[in-house]
């Protein structure tokens, strides 16, 4: 890539930026786009134009908003998962910034104005080298005496993400206990959850044996408990039962409105029975629907009293009266057998999947392994298309490979074009594609919440996008060149990376540009989910419901969000010292990104869940990884410089190791449980237990007043 | 080593194995010797010659008393370390009984009359060739399907040792449950140790901090703490007030013996005051010792209050008022920072170890890994006088390095002697000399409690000697023939332990036999503590104290025990299919073993502290490591036997992984921590908390009873 289609790049990706920018404030302020651009402030019953009169007429007014507002403003309105990921996001600005302050204006003079010719081996492709490549390492020769500075340069880039990675740990812990120190009741705090309970003896019912189980270790702290059933089918009649309400509530609304015109009598609205609606005998949708209501109401009452006598599963939540028993029993061991009565802190009621806590502790190991192998193959072999897609980012190789589309190529401007945007845009898509995935195979390892899962499916996102795209476009782009290397000594690979990493410089310059630019821009116009809520309101929705559906924003997804932004950590930290270039890119990424999604977690989304913090670990070790990657890194580029004091990076690395262990033992402990003295905080509120144990009750089997009484029944029969 | 030497050291040492049988019978049937064959059971005031009279007439009624005796009968004699040694002992009896049942017929005849001559690489000095070597897997030609029975036979030991394995752990699980579960009072199931204690906020005494921290979390269930105190002074002053005690009792012992003879009045024992007696100022021993007496009486009262006030570590006692609690505290968080107000189980007061309990957290894991380097280069290093041992075991080499002894080699009698003893004679003087060293290195991880340093000095001793005796003198052995190989590809060395191994099967027969015969022969007649006992009564005890100390028998030494017993578990394991003849040694030394151990356990041993089976978990995962290493030998083996099939064991080294991880998963954390079910069985006493409290206070804080009120003031005062 040369230089000008690099200046074409950000150019117009900035330009995009610029457009986005502007309309934003154009959009956001139209009355009708308001559900789209302040969903989170409509749902706490907060006026969306929040002082909006008097900062109406300045467009930048949500700039402003954004830098006054305190992290506990985010803590209040969005949990303390997100006022996590903004220390996540300002942590590693902070980074960057003060790596850049020192190495900018140190390394990039010290790099230009060495004379050395360069040796050739230095860039593999003569062709595309461009001026940019005068700004890096690359421009150093071989054993040269300044190296020494891009040594000291490696060590500061390292010291300062030591020191802000602890401040940020201590600062997150501390954000954790504040929140759970809170003296509000919260259910998932009086609760455990009881996995791999035995078959209950003869003569005894599970719930009958639960009970007693902990009333006898517990006989002061025990308040009642809840076996887990296989809701399938009772969830199954509740759905279709509330497809059914939904569906009527439509009919009637467009019933209602063919009456406003000329016909007082209106259309009766009808539909067909059959197959999606496109088959069967036409009946009328009003009658049709409330008959099916009639029909499904009584059977699911039943279906429920049948799923709480006889669908019980060897699994149970266990409700305490204070809160250090149930933080401190889901620590403990209670059975000889460490496989049985597996206790442990109940989720939260809205983000429990049901489905996994029946899944006997073996089976959930043996899945956990199998789970890993597929997601280790998975990464392993979508290495082919990247490789692919990296060859297509050299247009020689395009021409060389497929000489039919030479003339095509040629043209100056689809040329600029082509190798300014084609890579990246085929990568972006790529990497869209995954997430589901990796959610998907981390629900199947038999995780009891939500944010557990998206944890371990973010943990396999960041290990996919920083070997397949990091490493297999870093290699995979030269990997034509370097293929006979390779196959000589597979080991080599760290060496293959130092050696290729100038030489892609310039596409992920472009790569961190476009994210920040268009990613960023995308993020804050909302431009994608306002005209899906304009066609879907226009076209599809009749009622409120439908409507409040198609605009709700649904939660930040950091499952995939934070291993996107620590990719861009892993790149900008391994090209910091050999193309230091890099830096205003990443503090421009990781700027924007804060400020603009501090918009719009404040404006936009509602989190489904919160787990107090609990991404913080993961998100540290990951970006402690990125550290070593980027020490290695450097370790073997100084080796292929043929700079005899290299080896003084691996105290580096071993430091690094070691920060992370003491990192671990130090704060890791304090997350994955909840430490008493938290929990022996006194309470404000009275203790409504009942309250609490309701709160677990699924809709499905609680759904309204009248049936109420009858499954109260049911819950203490059994 | 031929034959000859082989057989001769074969009839020796069972010889000598056959006189301390017949000599055991007669000394313990003395009167006088009653105190060294017997202590346990006098200690415990039962009559040692229980039912004596009957049997005195038989020799061999040792060997009924012991077949006879119960598991349950161990267990209350000495507890559940040794019944959980005891299961060690038979689980690998009953692995080598069942292997050698269907290895020994089946494989030596298939090995012995294979025709096909034997490629001279399969041994490297022919000189030393024997015709043992004809019944090893050795005597089988390259190649030849033949191999196919050994394959099988590896095959069946695995499998026996997992079916033994697991019916092992599941009896220890319930042995240490059945213990834990009884309804006796012991004082450390009621308190927990609680360490790293912050520093107390201005004001305040850490006494008054610790309380007020246990109290807010546990308002019904905390009973009292003990706050650690630094005792080094107190301590001082203590032993040298005891000292002083033992030594008037003596001397006034000595006087009055005086008086009985022809002189009424009596002869009144002098010292010196000086250096070891031997200079300085001569006085009158009874008024010398009664003034020291007198002086440091009122010192150590001083001492030992100011130590309670003034000299307060950072950890504490705390003690609840029941067992769930406790036991539910020390497996929970209790600060937000995981290192600060770390709670563990408590360890009995008699194996508590004060001094290490104030170590600070973040010491411990540092102390922990500089001891970890420390051990691992001592086991590197005496690979070296271990390389010489082993050269010295091939007289050929003793001749060709040290050729002025070679007149002396070659006569005969002293050349067989020496090929038959002296290489054994010094590997066991040699391993005589490490664990005192290793308990010494343990202590100083900081560790709190006796038996924990006793099982990580033990895991230790297992590397040591898997490593330097069984792989070094292996190896070393042939090291002088395979060096070259070595330098060559350093990789090799399981190829290299899997050729030599058959050259060494003679060396390790005799090993394990002499120590069966020599070993197991001194262990049962006790000869060196009676000796000893004899010595020192006639020439040193004056008073009923001394005596007693003289003929105290000391805990079984489990520390280096169950290492010693692992050396000879690997070894059979490696040879088991190899040179099958090795079986019937083993089976020999586990049974001698047995019954041996079971003699002294129920008449001698007086175990020192009561840790309900921890040490199993490390037996069973060493027991593992030697199966891994059996398989991963064998794999090397038959591919220096050119089978195409010897992969097929790779499942197997597999599955030993996986069983492991099973093993682990499902029983060790049992062993890790109290489970609440068992903690929160009813009690048959009625709590006297008083006198758990009292438990914990070390004698030299609270020795006599007028002291009691004083030290119950300074108590209650901090």
């Amino acid at each position: 890539m040369d230089f000008s289609a690099f200046l074409t790049s950000m150019i117009t990706s900035f330009v995009i930026f610029v457009v986005l920018l502007v309309l934003f404030p154009w959009l956001s302020r139209r009355p009708g786009n308001k559900v789209v651009y302040y969903p989170n402030r409509i749902l706490r019953g907060v006026d969306p134009f929040e002082g909006g009169n008097r900062t109406s007429r300045n467009p930048f007014a949500w700039i402003r908003e954004a830098l006054s507002s305190s992290e506990q403003d985010v803590v209040a309105v969005s949990g303390v998962d997100t006022a996590v990921y903004f220390v996540f996001l300002s942590t590693v600005l902070g980074i960057l910034v003060l790596s850049g302050i020192v190495l900018l204006p140190i390394l990039l003079p010290v790099a230009v104005t060495d004379k050395t010719p360069i040796a050739s081996s230095d860039t593999t492709s003569n062709g595309t080298f461009s001026d940019l490549d005068k700004l890096s390492m690359g421009n150093v020769a071989e054993k040269s005496s300044r190296l020494w500075v891009f040594l000291i340069a490696t060590y500061w880039v390292s010291i300062v993400a030591y020191y802000l990675l602890w401040k940020a740990y201590k600062h997150v812990l501390a954000l954790r206990v504040a929140a759970l120190i809170l003296p509000e009741v919260r259910a998932e705090h009086f609760a455990v959850l009881v996995r791999d309970i035995p078959p209950a003896p003869e003569g005894q019912i599970m719930k009958e044996q639960v009970d007693s189980y902990f009333k006898s270790i517990y006989p002061d702290a025990f308040y009642r408990s809840m076996i887990v059933t296989n809701n399938k089918e009772v969830n199954k009649i509740y759905k279709e039962l509330e497809g059914y309400k939904k569906k009527l509530v439509r009919a009637e609304k467009i019933y209602g409105e063919s009456k406003t015109t000329g016909k007082p009598e209106g259309v009766r609205p009808t539909n067909k029975t059959g197959f999606l609606g496109l088959i069967g005998e036409k009946v009328d949708s009003i009658e049709y629907y409330s008959e099916k209501i009639s029909e499904l109401t009584p059977k699911l009452e039943a279906e429920q009293i049948a799923t709480l006598r006889d669908k019980q599963q060897a699994a149970a939540l266990v409700f305490f009266t204070n809160r250090v028993t149930a933080a401190s029993a889901a620590q403990s061991l209670h059975a000889t057998m460490p496989d049985k009565w597996i206790v442990m802190d109940a989720p939260e009621p809205r983000q429990i999947i049901w489905t996994n806590l029946a899944i006997k502790f073996f089976q959930r190991q043996i899945r956990q392994y199998v789970i890993y192998i597929i997601v280790a193959l998975t990464i392993f072999f979508y290495m082919i298309p990247i490789t692919f897609v990296s060859a297509f980012t050299t247009l020689e190789n395009l021409k060389k490979y497929l000489p039919f589309l030479k003339s095509i190529v040629d043209i100056a401007t689809i040329r600029t074009l082509l190798e300014a945007y084609l890579p990246q845009i085929v990568l972006l898509v790529f990497l869209a594609l995954l997430p589901k995935l990796l959610l998907f195979l981390s629900k199947l390892e038999g995780i009891p919440s939500q944010s557990h899962i998206e944890r371990a499916a973010s943990g396999k996102y960041f290990y996919f996008t920083s070997l397949n795209v990091f490493i297999g476009v870093t290699v995979g782009g030269t990997l034509f060149a370097t293929f006979k290397k390779i196959e000589k000594d597979p080991n080599s690979l760290l060496t293959i990376l130092a050696t290729s990493l100038p030489d892609n410089a310039t596409f992920f310059l472009t790569f961190v540009a476009l994210r920040s630019f268009i990613g960023y821009g995308l993020e804050l116009s909302r431009i994608v989910p306002l005209i899906i809520f304009h066609l879907k309101r226009k076209y599809l929705c009749k009622t409120e419901a439908e409507v409040k559906e198609a605009w709700y924003p649904g939660d930040p997804r950091y499952a995939t969000r934070v291993p996107g932004d620590l990719l861009i950590v892993t790149i900008t930290l391994c090209y910091s010292v050999i193309a230091p270039l890099i830096i205003p890119f990443g503090v421009v990424y990781f700027g924007l990104g804060w400020l603009i999604l501090r918009n719009q977690a404040l404006k936009v989304y509602v989190p489904s869940y919160e787990s107090y913090g609990r991404m913080w670990p993961h998100i540290h070790l990951r970006i402690l990884a990125s550290l070593v990657l980027y020490q290695l890194t450097m370790l073997a580029y100084f080796g292929t410089k043929k700079f005899y004091y290299a080896p003084l990076l691996l105290p580096l690395v071993i430091s690094s190791l070691i920060f992370a262990y003491v990192c671990n033992k130090k704060f890791y402990r304090s997350f994955c449980c909840p430490a008493l003295e938290v929990a022996s905080h006194e309470l404000k509120e009275t203790l409504d237990m009942e309250r609490i144990f309701r709160a677990y009750v699924p809709p499905s089997l609680c759904s309204e007043k009248v049936e109420d009484d009858r499954i109260e029944d049911a819950l203490s029969r059994v």
